[in-house]
C-alpha cells in the first residue's frame, strides 16, 4: 500500500484534534452491548477519557439516549428484552440528534439479529462498524459469515460499503488488517493496528464504543470514525510491543489508550485517502 | 484534612481484625449485580479471600440468601427478571438476618431503578453504598446525577447521608476522593484510595461486594464499611505505585487486595472519626 | 501419587496431537455460559487458537449448534430465556452430532438449574465437567454443595463419576487439586495445575470451553478432556511462576495458553492412567 502523506496530513491533524476534544469534553457514551464484552468496553471508554453509561433496559434506554453524548448499539447477545431497549435507544437518539453507532455482530444468517439490524437502519445510524462479512450482510450483499469471524476480505466489500453509506447517509467502517472507512464519496484506509487485536474478545466491539465517543465531539462522522480507528490502532501497536500474549496485550491496550496524546496520534497515523 | 490519630487508632485496629476475620471465615457473598462488572466483582471477592456466588435469578435468589454470609444488590443493569430476583433476595436476607448491601447505581431520574431502590429500602439494607449523587437521590434530596458519575461533592450530602442512615437504621457509605461513612451518629472519613479507581469500571461496584464480605464477619456494620473502604483504598494505593495506566492498575488492584495483611491495613489506614 | 510414566506416555502424545489439531483447525466453539465469565471464556478460546461464538438466545442457539464445531452449556446464571436457548442448543447438537459439554455449575439444591441439568442429560452430553460436589449432584449421589465451591473430595466421587459416565456414554471430568477424568472404563488423573486457579472466577468455566474445543478436533472424548485439562494445568503452572497474585495470574494464564506448544505439553504432562 502506498501512503501518500501529502494527502493524509490534514486528516491526521483532524484526528489529533478530535482526540483532544474527547479528552476535554469526556463524552458520555451510552452502550447497549453484549454481556461478553461490556466490562472491557466500559474500561476502554474510561481509558480514553470518556464516560460509559451501560443503560440497556426498556424504559430507561430511550429515556437516556437524548441525554447521552453518543450511543452504541451492538447486537452481540440479545438477551432478555435488549432488542426492545435497542429500538427505544435508536429512535430516541435519532429524534434527539444524538450520534449513534450500529455494530451488527454476526449479522447474516442468524434469525434474531439479522432482521433487527435491518429494522434499526431505519433510525439512521451515524456510523456502522463491522467486519467485512457483517458489512456485506447489512448491505444485502450475498455472502456467508462464520459467526463473528470475517470470512471475506475488506477490499471485497468496498463497493457494498460505499453504496450502503451513500444510501443511508451514514459512515461505514469495515475492520480488518487495514480498516476501510467511507461516507460513500471519500474512502479512507487506516493501516494502524496489530494482529493481536484478533485474539482479544471485544476488541472490535470496544472500537464501536470508541467511535461513538469520537462522534460525540466532532460534527464530521468520517473524521470521527477515522480518528477512532487510528487512535485504537496506534495504541494497539504500542501495546503489542511489550506484550507476552493476548492477556497482557489486552491490559496494555487499555494503558496505551489512556496515555495516547494527540501529537503522538498525528505522528503515528498511517492513513490513505481516496476521493 | 486533619487526621487525629489518637481518635482513629482503635478503629484502625478494628479494621485489621475484620480483615483477619474475612481471611479466616471466607464468607460466601451472594451478588445480584450488573453484567458489566460481575466478573471483576467475583474476582475481587476471590482476591479478598471471600467466596462469590452470583445467584441472581428468580426462585434461586431468594432460596440462596439465607445460606449466604452476605448479599450485594447492585442496580446497574436490570436485565431480564433481575428486579424480581432482587426483591426475593432482599426479603429473604432481611428475614434470615443475612447482612445485605444496596448499591443504587445511577438512581435518580431513571424510571426503572429509581422506584426499585425505594422499594428495596423497605427490606432494610445493612449498608447503602453509592457516590454522592446516588446517595442524595436515595435520601430524597434534590439533585441531578449524570449516569454513574457523581456530579456533587461528598461533603454536600453529609447531612442527607446521616439522616438516611438514622431513618433506616443502616450505615451509609458515600464514595469519593475521601469516602464518608456514617450510621447517623458517628461519621468516619476514609482518606485512603487513588484517582485511578475512577478509571476502572466496577471499582465502586466491587467495593459494594467487599463491604458485604466485611459485614458478614463483624456485628458492627459501621466498622465493616470502614474496613472495606480502607482496605480497598490501601490496596489501590499499592496498585497505583506500579501501574502504567488503568489496565495494569485493575490487575494490580486484585493482586494488592490478595496480599494485603491486617497489620499493613492498620499501619496504612487514614481515618478521621467525628462523633 | 505415583506417576507411572510408562503407562501415560501414549496418552501424553495424544494430548500433544490434540493441541496441534486445535491450532490447525481453529474450532468454532459456541458458548451458552454465565455473564460472570463470558468474557474470560471467550478470551481463553481465542488464546488457545479456537474461535468463540457466544450465541445464546432462543431461535439463534439451536440454529447455530449444527454449524459449530463444539458447544458449551454452562448453567452458572440462567438469566432471561437462556434455559430455553440451552434446550435448543443441546437438542440441535445431539441431532447434528456436534460434541457438547455440560458444566452443571452449583447444581444440587438450587431449584432452577438442578432440574434443568437433569433434563439436559437427555440430550447426551459428550462431556460433563464440574467439581466433586456438582458431579455428585448430577450423578444423584447424596451430598450438599456450597454454591460453586466443592465441599467434597475428588476421589470421593470417583465411583459416582464412573457410574454416571457408563450410564450416559459420556466422559465425566471432576476438577480438583488433581483432576479425575473417566469414561466409565478408564480413569485418568491429571496432576497438572495450580492453586491460583481457585482464585480466578471462571477458571473452571473456561476449562469447560477448552474441553469443547478439544472435543471438536478429536474423535475420542476421553483424550479430549485429558488434553484440555492437562494443557490448562501446564499453562497454569507457567502462569503462576511469574504472578504476583490472582490478577496477574489470570492475565498470564491467557498468555501461557497462547504460547503453549504440543511438545511442551507432552514434556510437562503429569498423567496417571488406571484401566
Amino acid at each position: 500500500m502506498t501512503l501518500p502523506s501529502t494527502t493524509s496530513e490534514p486528516l491526521a491533524a483532524a484526528c489529533a484534534a478530535a482526540l483532544d476534544a474527547v479528552h476535554r469534553q469526556a463524552p458520555l457514551v451510552q452502550c447497549l452491548t453484549n454481556h461478553v464484552v461490556s466490562g472491557f468496553t466500559a474500561n476502554m471508554l474510561l481509558a480514553l477519557g470518556a464516560a460509559p453509561a451501560m443503560v440497556d433496559i426498556p424504559a430507561e434506554a430511550g429515556a437516556f439516549a437524548p441525554v447521552a453524548s453518543g450511543v452504541l448499539i451492538n447486537l452481540g447477545t440479545l438477551g432478555g428484552r435488549q432488542p426492545e431497549a435497542m429500538r427505544e435507544a435508536a429512535a430516541a437518539a435519532h429524534s434527539a440528534g444524538t450520534p449513534w453507532v450500529l455494530d451488527p455482530v454476526a449479522v447474516g444468517a442468524l434469525p434474531v439479529r439479522t432482521p433487527l439490524a435491518a429494522e434499526l437502519l431505519g433510525q439512521r445510524p451515524t456510523l456502522i462498524r463491522g467486519n467485512a462479512s457483517e458489512i456485506a450482510a447489512v448491505a444485502g450483499a450475498d455472502t456467508a459469515g462464520r459467526g463473528v469471524d470475517a470470512t471475506i476480505d475488506v477490499d471485497a466489500v468496498s463497493g457494498a460499503a460505499g453504496e450502503l453509506a451513500g444510501r443511508l447517509g451514514a459512515v461505514v467502517a469495515v475492520s480488518g488488517p487495514v480498516d476501510l472507512i467511507t461516507d460513500g464519496a471519500t474512502v479512507v484506509r487506516v493501516a494502524n493496528g496489530h494482529s493481536l487485536l484478533t485474539r482479544v474478545t471485544g476488541a472490535g466491539c470496544a472500537l464501536g464504543a470508541v467511535m461513538a465517543a469520537f462522534a460525540a465531539v466532532t460534527d464530521d462522522p468520517l473524521t470521527a470514525a477515522v480518528a477512532a480507528s487510528c487512535a485504537y490502532g496506534v495504541a494497539a501497536e504500542d501495546a503489542a510491543s511489550g506484550a507476552a500474549g493476548p492477556g497482557s496485550f489486552a491490559v496494555a491496550l487499555l494503558d496505551a489508550v489512556a496515555t495516547l496524546t494527540p501529537d503522538r496520534l498525528a505522528d503515528r497515523a498511517r492513513l490513505e485517502v481516496v476521493r
